[in-house]
């Protein structure tokens, strides 16, 4: 396959991940077709395709119908039917991710077990049917209970810290893991083109928003020490071959207070935590995706910059309706500024609507600038 | 007016430059809705916006109609009905360029008097109605004969080098210009933003097709020296001033053998000689366009790299149909090698298919990337 292969291209779903891609497909297009499938039509790509198409991701005959006459169906998120993308596969029909990755990674469960089969560092968990199945077990507070089909965004996952917090419990097949009381969460994103080569973006951590639990802003390189970052190298490239297929795998890992690495989530994809490297690297995760599906040689995933952060633009939380961003004039002014809005006709609190990547050639410059994207930037309704 | 005042954004007409400032435009969007008025159905654009309109950029009504409705009304070319676009105006509608910037620049022969007005060098020459009149004037061969209304692409334009040639003389207003005999052709891209601030590109040298004249190579920084280059930035200062208005202004000039900087001529929007910027500089043309015309702040111009070059990617002679670019994934491999295929779908004899950007750390590396790059790279036909 080449990629003149390639003519028509789908993507599941049209959402701010997808859009991204479409912007860098702008680039290496010789005539592609793109088609997009959601169920909702004011995703932010429903103006970016020759053909959109109502439809739900879950459903075997919406996604079989969409893809059939495809040559190439791209998942920008994991809650897609999988039959249908492996009746997909059997037609002919390449998929990014693959059936047999996104298998892997669908079920939060078969993910840990497939972690625990290749030694690879992880919570304790254990996998439960139910509630009443849970309580057979020896388990301690606190703990995450996390859907093993959970859906998107942080849905299905919670804290649970006590015996008073049980009558929250999903009684629903889950993953319970322990709760990890670590110093820092990070993440690597590695990548494998189909003539086998692999490599790694810089790692980036992440901070959290101080209310919510939302990551606010990611920085690239990381400041972990060597030992840190081999560990976490370790497992990208052990889990980079455990596929042996061509891929882009966002993991996200945890580095306890003892200093050991965790791996806690694989991502088949394109990921929030690597949209540093749009402005900062050579070649950024959107183009290095496409350039993965499409089969063409990985480029370059070197930083281009020193430094780098992602600042994520998060709806002011008083404020609902038609998306305003205040301050981008400002912010503008600066050299190595880059904000990317996804089109979102709509604000809620905390809902994401776009993010700023900023550069800087010292740590101390990226504060800087940081603290001062922070200070003007508000997304408030009209 | 702020960017909020600028909702309803469309593009006449849809071609690959338009195309490159809706991939730009993708990072911007708060909710931006997108038309493109367009002859040509299969346009580069027409799977990339909300409404696509089929119709003349030269008709009255076809331009009103497409415009009435929209907020900003942005000009990939020259060969726009400038009475529509004065009626827009006058009816509210923001145009970039400004009716009155295409009024000095659409008639080549204007345009020549704003350069003598405002006492730019400019190769001599003399306007005539037709061949009659033309006739009665003294002139000396050669000489090149541009229709004052030409179109796009050269097309209208001639070199008349003898008598012999007369033959050939187009019976319509033209601008009769004297043949510089010029050592270099290079370009400055001028920018200013609503709030006054004025900035240039590097300029840029250019370097012809070796059969046909078409502009093949172009490199940046130029290797002009600082007298030639402060004479070029003088004009480009001079202009942008001129006109008291926010705007980009693509200047192509001559190095004459003596030494002399001559303006040839001005495109009021973004320009084939200044992709490298895409790619090498903090802001490039297309965003820096956009921000010009939205009322945002200027994008730093300065080079992320130190040198940059951009290869025209144009059809090969031998081959007519749909387009196949061979090389690609050869030169994907090379660090700093970006390149942009226009989602052309038919290859001609000479035509561009797309461009290639390439950065490098010195003229060196540079030179070898671009030998690379031109052994590798054909646009043949499926």
């Amino acid at each position: 396959m080449s990629l003149q292969s390639f003519r028509k291209i789908g993507f599941i779903k049209g959402g701010q991940l997808a859009r991204m891609m479409i912007q860098e497909l702008i680039s290496l297009d010789m005539g592609f077709r793109v088609s997009v499938l959601d169920d909702d039509a004011n995703c932010p790509c429903v103006n970016l395709c020759e053909n959109f198409v109502i439809g739900d991701s879950r459903n075997f005959d919406d996604v079989l119908d969409f893809g059939k006459n495809l040559d190439l169906v791209i998942l920008e998120f994991e809650d897609v039917n999988l039959e249908a993308l492996q009746e997909l596969e059997n037609q002919g029909v390449k998929v990014a991710c693959s059936a047999q990755q996104l298998a892997l990674i669908q079920d939060k469960g078969v993910q840990k077990q497939f972690m625990l089969e290749h030694e690879i560092a992880t919570a304790e968990f254990v996998l439960v049917e139910n509630e009443a199945d849970f309580l057979k077990k020896s388990w301690c507070f606190p703990f995450v209970q996390k859907l093993r089909r959970s859906g998107y965004d942080g849905s299905g996952v919670q804290v649970i810290n006590s015996m008073e917090e049980m009558g929250g419990f999903f009684d629903q097949a889950s993953l319970i893991e322990k709760k990890v009381d670590f110093a820092k969460e990070f993440s690597v994103i590695v990548c494998r083109d189909v003539f086998g080569k692999t490599d790694f973006y810089p790692i980036v951590e992440q901070e959290f928003h101080t209310e919510k639990a939302l990551v606010q802003l990611m920085i690239a390189p990381s400041g972990l020490n060597e030992s840190v970052k081999n560990q976490a190298l370790e497992i990208a490239d052990k889990l980079s071959k455990s596929f042996d297929q061509a891929g882009m795998w966002a993991l996200e890992m945890f580095l306890t207070r003892d200093g050991q690495v965790l791996l806690n989530e694989i991502s088949p994809r394109v990921h929030n935590s690597g949209h540093f490297s749009m402005d900062a690297c050579f070649t950024g995760q959107f183009a290095q995706f496409l350039r993965i599906a499409l089969g063409l040689p990985l480029g370059s995933m070197a930083m281009r910059e020193s430094f780098a952060a992602t600042y994520n633009l998060l709806g002011d939380p008083h404020y609902k309706g038609e998306v305003l961003v205040e301050g981008l004039d400002e912010i503008l002014k600066i050299e190595g500024v880059f904000p990317h809005l996804y089109g979102k006709k709509e604000t809620r609190p905390y809902r994401k609507i776009g993010h700023v990547n900023l550069l800087a050639n010292s740590r101390a410059e990226l504060e800087e600038k940081i603290q001062f994207v922070k200070s003007k930037l508000r997304v408030v309704a009209r």
